[in-house]
């Protein structure tokens, strides 16, 4: 995980077995979703996002997310994601061989009461807990701070880009090891996306920083290029463009991963995955996942046949 | 129609009833064409392209043309845009009040043999008896000139900028008044849009440069976003995203309209245009064009409702 500027490799994150699950009305089975891994991995995928650590009666789709991190740490050079809310889910991720966990600190209060029932301050503590917890188990756990609604709340309205600078200061501080920041609602613009990524890069470089987009309103994949024009390395996104989100109502998913990949080599940033063997995961969500739309555009029509489009 | 890149002003030219019917199944009565074109002008839309001077027997889609041009000629600060392929095109064009004729020079033969019968020495012909044409009719009559397949031909492969800006001051040279470059096949990425524009404005400006862009692979308001970026002030968009491509195989249509004046409003550009109220056009969509998929985002979730998102 870098940020450099000059460095055109680009880490994409796959979070389908996570984000993508989560409002989704049908799940793959955990058959289902090791070969969605084994085929992300074979592809080059080195990120993978696979579960949240939560209660498995309320929260069934992510009852295999033990399962899937085991699966990832047989693979080679691949890195295991999961989320967690509370302290119960932080003791549970630390009992597994999980690479990296993820806690989200929202932007505004508003959202942090009505998707965690935290406060902003509240799920600080929970950065805390999990740094003093995983020193006292003597494990090398990567801790991600997620700042949802960074671009802007469905709830409380518009966020400064300040006060997420200063969150974002105050997590590293506590303990988190990269900065992720979302567009959980879909509102963000090229140019606002653009703005903040600059000014957090020059704060708090260079300790990654990840950047977390929705396509709610067809500006997705051009955060993403204003994101990545501005130095930013590392990008989330899920298989077809799978997810939402409660607190934005019609919007659709996060952007679609095989977009994502695609973007970037065709703006001569490498991704190291090889989009045509991506494809396969298409499938498994056509089978699996009947009611969900399927937003990517790759899958469809694949990459231009006549013209180079990548440099591998 | 300016493209200085201090002026922050954006016109849309909005295209959905030409080109956004020449692949389609069914289209809107003329009652619905005029109503169209009604709410667009209410909505603040000043530029319209709304049809194709083709024989009426077999484009019966484009048989109101004149109608329609007449209609818009009767609006306030409204241009009326068609297309014509041929000098009986160009001849009956110039026997009505339409303000801007489209004449499509395709950046490869191969293209331009396929689309409309001619090379492309034999497009350039037509806009020189077009050029003569209007001349003699004393005519003030804007000419377009559009390069299809400017970023890349799905049948001749690779096209080379410095041939695009070559083939653009060629047309210049012949008798055109604008240029625009067309994404054809939907092949664009945003930081060859951005290559592209930055020369063509230092070589063509202060000529208008229009920028057509189709959404095949999900960057298409990326590039849109780009070329603005480059102080391109003119793009082409249809409502609901509506077209394709009968050379691009799959492919989903001209960037959603809607979508682009919200790119535009969110980043700071101005439209003139009311969202919600052009938003009153997609009913007209759904009754008349059931086949259609509607690819365009904001008729779907609407602007975002708790932040500013435009200087209106």
């Amino acid at each position: 995980m870098t940020s450099s500027h000059a460095d055109t490799h680009v880490t994409l994150r796959e979070l389908g077995l996570r984000d993508g699950l989560q409002m989704a009305r049908s799940c793959p089975s955990t058959r289902q979703k090791r070969e969605w891994i084994r085929i992300a991995h074979d592809a080059g995928v080195r990120h993978l996002e696979v579960g949240s650590f939560l209660p498995q009666d309320r929260y069934p789709h992510f009852a295999d997310v033990r399962e899937l991190i085991a699966q990832i740490g047989g693979l080679d050079d691949c890195v295991s994601s999961a989320l967690a809310l509370n302290e119960r889910g932080v003791d549970d991720a630390l009992a597994t061989a999980l690479d990296e966990i993820v806690l989200t600190v929202s932007a505004t209060d508003g959202h942090s009461m009505a998707n965690i029932g935290k406060t902003t301050e509240e799920a600080l503590n929970l950065v805390r807990y999990t740094e003093l917890a995983r020193r006292l188990a003597g494990c090398r756990l990567r801790l991600v701070a997620t700042i949802p609604v960074a671009f802007g709340c469905s709830i409380a309205g518009p966020v400064r880009p300040d006060d997420v600078i200063r969150l974002a200061c105050t997590c590293l501080e506590t303990g988190a090891d990269a900065i992720a920041v979302a567009d959980t609602v879909g509102y963000a613009g090229p140019r606002q996306v653009a703005g903040l990524c600059r000014s957090l890069l020059k704060r708090i470089g260079p300790t990654p920083l990840i950047v977390h987009l929705h396509d709610t309103r067809g500006t997705g994949i051009a955060n993403a290029y204003a994101a990545l024009e501005e130095g930013v390395r590392i990008l989330d996104g899920t298989m077809g463009g799978l997810g939402g989100c409660p607190f934005a109502p019609g919007a659709t998913g996060n952007i679609a991963f095989e977009d994502l990949v695609y973007l970037c080599e065709r703006c001569g940033y490498t991704t190291g995955i090889d989009l045509e063997h991506l494809l396969g995961i298409i499938p498994i969500i056509r089978d699996s996942m009947p009611d969900e739309t399927i937003t990517g555009t790759l899958g469809r029509v694949g990459p231009p046949a006549k013209i180079p489009w990548s440099e591998q």
